[in-house]
């Protein structure tokens, strides 16, 4: 039988699901990621995870399920850059609300949003606490590829700075790995704020400090990261290395237990 | 170069999409289709309406494209069914806006819709108007597969009444032809409001008068027609068929222009 | 007594109305009709189709009742023009689900939007499965005076090639028998897109391909049709003919019944 | 010709109206009236009241302008009253903000709200303001028939304690007046809250503390006032009275300019 | 034990408050004041007005409780102005309606809203109703210092017609007796639109004919009033004195039951 | 001359404020903090923050500015507690992008969420990009006490596990040393769910998978800590680093400059 959620008929969800079930929902992003990797580079990160994630997971005993993609998702940061499809915040919220509610049909009580786009991070966090309160869903987000970390330490690759994080080296390499045809390596330049060296606490994710951008304003090319040395060796390295820490994460997810809510406001 | 519009660059869609370009949308639904079918029937169907068309209409000269699939839309009809995923007609709205919105920051100026469920049709009427309006787009929704109709003349096939219009012989049978390990023949079970004879005015898409309803208003199976003749071979001549007319729809979309639009409110 | 719910007192409409209560919502528009007819056009018209067919309804035995008629409504289409009077589709969503929410207060369950105004059609279909989802209602919509068809087979009248759809020579000859002195003859002038004849899939309301589009993107005129041959005795004959027919719709929505609904989204 | 707005074409209201143009939007409700009132008993005054002034003004050499009607407004002191039609504020404010916004397309820049229901008066202001900030319209509202005060000071009257502010003497007299047919005076029935004389500064309108209520706070009736001395004569009385008084305010209104606003936000 | 509902811990207040108990809410703005008082004029009374009233009040044996201040408010009419902190009507009616829903997991059930701000007032009638409906609650809005009036009859000091309703005497002389380091007196300038002396009907608050205005359509200073002749003196004066009546209004509330609401909706 | 911006007048932000000020925005919350803690704990440390940071920041050099506490934000994992004052996710979300929108008429541009309660954190993090893209400011939020970590490594302590996270040791003392009165030490209670121990992705904020949470799911007590330990003494210490900490952090804030941005969507 398919372990695709949406590949079932209605009633069987109905049966085959129970509470211990755990539906992946893949959440990537259409946006720019400069001029060497496509617009589908978040949606098409996030979808490979769960399918590499999903049958691993069920020969680890856990029910695991794949459902649809949210490939369209809050790339605000991009707004300014053709190309990138993007929701508001407002409606991307609504929209997982309304998945949530969805799902309360269902036996099912477990979801998890696996995220391939840095921007949906905050967002999922936010919609995690609302469907918990409004339905008494077991809610978790959890990075599709990022629990191995995205930067290398070999010291004969560029040094990003630790700020690999859009287009640079690790995105690049996975996604020539996933799809080689869709990527222009003719194209690839650095494009690294160094200057944030000078910052302890004000950076990207992680730092104590955050901050509002917009990805132009790092430069016109929009992209935060060194892709020159990137190689789809790396990036199945990075693929797989992502996969294995994924499998422990869903691990955790399934004997994660938080009580049956009755009260939901 | 691919023909998938999140498959090109953010910069690549500032230079190959022109205002001549067509973006061709699918549009489906996750939604309860009795115990024979998958969840994922319409958008199933939407998204391979879409990737049959767009090389045909290419080679016709158009310049068409194939975006993201909405695989989530507004199946509120089947909100009581367990699996169904649904969007509100507000949030979906709010979706189609937001996609308007993004696409306008590239050259492209014509968007169609190509909708594989009922229950998105006039909400995508409603949708593209508003985004004619507020951004000037030109905006066309169109059935998938439905321009060749749903329903068989043959009358060696049980007669569903004219109402085959969800999880019927026609749908039926196209699943059969396009993912036949996800239909149920076991299950086919017939569910035809025949009392629908008895009105001239009133009844689905395409009377005078419309109604308000729930799947579940015509029996619990929540379909509505006669599955039970459904058939591979039938399902690809139907296919072949509304391909065939989906192509005079996408010629008849990329020489129809209205105006430019100066004053958008 | 009266037969307008809103001459009723409030505790009348819990002991007078009951579940086979009919309630006819006039809804119409107050928008640009060209400089030969009124704003007020469309609400015109629905006010008097249910001003018809009330009397006509209940000599039937049909317990109808006339409500408030919705003037200003979804006419988005003619935002441009001065003195159209506009609702946007979000708020007048909004105004038909609160009042579906009000008349659950009363006994009364069949709620019926007949329409004046084409610009509505696919918010009210939309609506009708709002209500009856959130509420319960057995909800319908229908043309005001549409059901006769508004465009004329007689040789000898100027061809409006099937598109004498806002201003034509229907519409106007409706205005000119209900309300001759808001008519303007010796401004009637002929706007028909004719080119539409080259076109098989695509077109206005009931071909398969729908488009977004405005009043004016056919011409500064904004109307679409020739109303030059109108005459009140035309407009007396489709007016007649209408209510004709809108009295068989009312009929079936009398004896149409779907189940209650007790779990309620 | 005619001095309803919505009876011009939308190109004579380019050039009939003009900055000095004074748009009267008459804005009532459908709402619980007690057993005596009809539910319309608020929107037939407002429409009265307008229809009575508008020739009144003119004379007075007032350009004004009578709008449709809004029936169905902010009655949700009464929602829990079989026969209520009520809009949420939320809703009613959108409507009032898109009949604004739409008005702009016309030369008139003057727009009031007279206003029928009691429940409609705080959220009109906060619309007059918002309606001035966004579109720079010179907005006012004032009361249909209130301007002369509802309560007599006959002392061979019941005496309503200054309270008589639904159903009461004034109104029931006035509908009298106005509808005789639509009152049943076999119902009437004293319900004042006479307790109130124990307050000093808490109260209805203009009492310094207002407070929340709904109008079966004060018993099953839902009425509050002493309708039992009503009278057509009366009514008339208090109408023509009303009138004479709103011509006042109309006059202040007509020579009552604020500047032009140029920066809307 | 402390008086501020904030300085409870969270299972206090399911114990120490009752049903008995009234909650103020301070409620105010920060916004222009013209050069010489500060944003935080409003804010600065309403929550001085509760810190004088709430002992002052549980001495007359009323279980009152001080609640966080509502600092920021609906300013829209001082928008234009540097410095003005404002939220939209419809935010902040959420934010009412979200304090409101708060407060129902508590044993309290009336809240006082005591504002400080002119702007507000309507907002908050609206909300009144609204948290009733809703949530069950009685809920009061009054002004913070305003139930003593605001001009002074002394005719040594310069007439403002009374008009004084935004920087003027009373206002600016409450500042000075409240923060005097925050008053600039050398830039006290007199801004009275005296030709409203030329209206009857039309005015600010009180009148019967309501309009939208904003602050700057009475001139550049954007106050109303003549602060010339304010003194600290004047303002303990005014201080103390409507807190007086403030008591009053306070005895009145405790006293005032409504009956407990069933159904919400 | 006062370094709170709401203490300065309308005219003077215009001046005095520069796009080089940087404008502080205590945010904390009103919520459940155990038997323990009052309510107001978040906002309490968020306003001392500021408080304490101002004065020597600008000693720094910087030019910093205290704005209005916001005081009542997003606490829905506390929303099942008495005393909680909440506001949806969406609510505050529209409160923070209107009060950038009001900062907009001022020089200033640089904008600094100093905030106290964990809860927010995701939120403001989303809001920081939305007043960026829709108004162009820079935009940060930082941890009002929270830089120097919570938790104490001193092994004479209760081991916390590190999940002091809410009314635990750290948080306990900070409010005994800025205000002893309000809390209850003889209600101390140790509430550490130590099972997180076998996690290692999974955890609360800083792990890669996140979780959907309200309080009570830990236990109806609805901290997670250990105050047992807690004292005035270490709250000090505590804050005091914290303030250090802080001071590095605006010193970032001051010096970090990105572009202006001129195209706002």
């Amino acid at each position: 039988m398919t372990t695709r959620f949406h590949e079932l008929t209605g009633p069987q969800t109905a049966t085959v699901l129970t509470p211990a079930s755990v539906l992946l929902v893949p959440i990537g992003a259409i946006e720019h990621h400069g001029p060497h990797l496509p617009l589908v580079t978040d949606a098409l990160m996030a979808e490979a995870a769960v399918e590499a994630l999903v049958p691993r997971a069920r020969e680890a005993g856990i029910d695991a399920w794949q459902l649809p993609t949210l490939q369209i998702a809050k790339s605000d940061e991009h707004c300014w850059a053709p190309g990138t499809l993007w929701l508001s915040g407002e409606t991307l919220m609504d929209v997982l609300v309304e998945i949530g509610r969805s799902i309360t049909t269902t036996p099912a009580r477990k979801v998890v949003f696996v995220n391939g786009h840095g921007g949906n991070v905050a967002l999922l966090q936010v919609a995690n606490r609302e469907l918990r309160r409004r339905f008494g869903l077991q809610t978790f987000s959890m990075p599709a590829l990022g629990t191995a970390g995205r930067t290398s330490d070999d010291p004969t690759l560029p040094d990003e700075h630790g700020l690999g994080i859009h287009g640079g080296w690790a995105e690049t390499s996975i996604v020539m790995h996933l799809r080689p045809d869709l990527v222009h390596p003719e194209l690839f330049a650095r494009n690294v704020p160094e200057w944030f060296d000078d910052y302890e606490m004000l950076g990207f994710n992680g730092k104590p400090v955050s901050f509002g951008w917009l990805s132009d304003d790092f430069g016109p090319a929009g992209i935060i990261g060194d892709p020159t040395a990137a190689t789809a060796a790396a990036g199945k390295a990075l693929f797989d290395e992502a996969i294995e820490r994924g499998l422990v994460a869903l691990g955790e997810i399934d004997r994660f237990t938080l009580p049956e809510r009755t009260t939901l406001i």
